[in-house]
């Protein structure tokens, strides 16, 4: 099984012990939630990791065998140690995927990988979100029509602040008058980052066949191609080329 | 008055002379409603023409002398001429800038431009348009707020098959259930390229202030940076390069 | 085999015919070296086809039988009649692939895809090209070092006149003092566009293994992810979505 | 004066204070020379901040007083606050200018929005080095040739570990094989940053005329279109939307 695409799936994992409604959505956590329908996949091979464990779960062990990352996050992104997030951050230079979900647009692995804000406006309003695929060839579209739709989210709402995504795959409409760019990808070094908007914790948006059509495209789109391993390192030892 | 930016207006000039409800929004046309309000910016020197005029009205002559072009055209995309939609295709490589509104999507020249289907979806249904500013920074959003509105447009729908813009400036969302990526701006060879969504003949939108103002503010983001009248004919005559 | 990637190899054919040189370097012509090598990778499936076939060797039920396509072309650019290069450009808007090789930059399809003059600056001297490797992750540089060789290769020179690249995976240099965007990728409707710079035909460059590489990787990577046969419809068609 | 452009050099100052050559290029320092040349410009009003000032001479009376911001440093760019340089990012989201130069792609600010590596390839070999322009109608490169030329530099060479930038304006070509995007522009936020590669402290690069153009324009370039003051903020109060 050597072949297998690693898929470490993060969370901070408190709403779900904190709040009676969002455990009964999901009574293991969004993350085994989500590692769940990809081991559906004999591609996958998926694990999970939580903000309490020992290194957020994340030790360079872990780090080193994962090819694809998610993040879920929220309101404990300041408890995630600047270290992690900048171990987090050269592994996706490297060529690791990163998949960042929901409001983990202000988790630090993220922002430190944007550069940006990564603001947004947002209500919660119990509104219809019907995602359009604007990137119909793109591979995290594969099996989509030109449309589907969640019957309740959150909403967010542009300005988004985040670099011009590579490809803006989705654009999301909300009944109450917004729009949003809810699946953005980006080349980043070696790694590919890919930020998808649904997932608020108080729906049930991860049991949406769609929704995990969408992970999971993005899982495969995010694999790595190369690794480089000492990319990273080259902030300190730049090997000066031959002379022809 | 030799700096100022010259301004040609074309326009098909069909629909006002066919159909009394468009008549009555634009009795002299939507080229001279657009033209009129252009010229109280003292910056501009605006003039039109029309399908129907000799060459379309866009002479060399002509041609040779706008620094920024703005089309309106729809039922008859066909009429104009190969001749001159490759006219107007060479200019705007050269340095000159185009902007194509609402329906101009399909025009000669556009398409020319972007090598691509410029499809869209769209229906007729009075429905109320919300304009997002995506990118607050560009000079095509200067003075606009987060968003603005129009009470009632034709509604257009991704996806639209154009190459990715070089900047979104604007997404609509329509209260129908739709999205539109409404202002792009591409570079191509040396000029700009804008295309603005709003606009269709049976609205009074061209007396909007946010779309006057986007307009305006479109005219002077492309304005020519230089003017490289030689770019057309490399295509037959290419300069070998010095030996250093 | 229906799931092998049919490839269909495009070539004008007239050098090696008039050329006893160039006939020495691609004796069966530089198609069929092509065909060739792409013939040894179990995955796909290659043909010819040639100016002086009728239709070019490219009618309707060649192109619908075509994943993708590549293109040498070079001086007879203008006997490529334009029904044929509009087809070839509606069939990438559907999904199909194309890949421009050498001074294909100034071929037909190439041109209507890219909008722009396609025009840079050239000299025949014999002069090294070294072609750098600038998108380490990108599927067509896979396999490659940081950059690689050709000890002789017509030069071409920048300004090259397309719209930027969604990746520029090389870039090239050259003894004699230029630069080059030596492999551009882009995507265009539904489908994928990649232009690579070498092989003029008085070298033996599709002979040299990493031309071969990356010719093949450009075959796997321009391969359709989805085939949308109504997009150039909808020029004419436009359905209306419906209200929620 | 109100509307002059507020540019401010900051230099980490270290090598001409170490090293005789270089203080003899640099007798006041490399920031005074880049003032000085920017002084010339009535459009411009300049002044300089070093590292061994308080705050780095970038306090936040001096930020909020600046429009463009230039930064050089090399051998003690740890020595940079993460504060200061965390302040810097900010205001460039929030609408200031950023030029980086030379060495300073491995600067905190320019690591920070980028959020790559920002490594490449280097040596010191006094080589030739020549810069192209890749676009023409970019104000960055007003007034050039098709490219200029520096007798001596340090040569820098791909791969360069940023974001694909958004407009590439320079490609530089070395005598010694290497190639490298010398001109990078990057939209980040409401702000604007661009990179520019020469000017290694041992060669006299900043008295050279085509150096001083390009970074006069840079600085026009880069100037805020508008300031959005509050976008730093959102991180932690974000503005919900009304409901329509």
């Amino acid at each position: 099984m050597a072949n297998k695409i690693r898929v470490t799936v993060w969370n901070e994992f408190v709403h779900e012990r904190e709040d009676a409604g969002v455990a009964k959505i999901y009574p293991k956590g969004i993350h085994e939630a989500i590692a769940d329908f990809l081991a559906r996949d004999p591609a996958y091979s998926p694990r999970t990791a939580t903000l309490d464990q020992v290194d957020h779960g994340l030790p360079p062990t872990v780090l080193s065998d994962t090819d694809v990352l998610l993040w879920w996050g929220h309101m404990a992104h300041d408890r995630v140690s600047d270290e992690i997030a900048a171990a987090v951050q050269r592994r996706v230079l490297e060529g690791m995927g990163f998949i960042a979900l929901h409001s983990a647009h202000f988790c630090k692995p993220f922002m430190r990988l944007m550069g940006t804000n990564c603001s947004l406006a947002w209500r919660e309003a119990d509104e219809r979100e019907r995602l359009w695929v604007v990137e119909r060839g793109h591979p995290i579209a594969a099996g989509l029509g030109p449309y589907f739709e969640l019957p309740r989210e959150e909403t967010y709402g542009e300005r988004f602040d985040v670099p011009q995504p590579d490809s803006t795959v989705f654009i999301s409409w909300f009944e109450g008058g917004n729009v949003f760019r809810s699946g953005c990808a980006w080349e980043r070094g070696a790694g590919r980052v890919f930020y998808f908007r649904p997932g608020h914790e108080t729906y049930p948006t991860f049991h949406d066949p769609n929704v995990q059509r969408v992970i999971s495209n993005a899982v495969a789109w995010a694999a790595p191609r190369v690794m480089i391993p000492g990319a990273h390192e080259c902030l300190h030892e730049i090997v000066p080329l031959e002379r022809i």
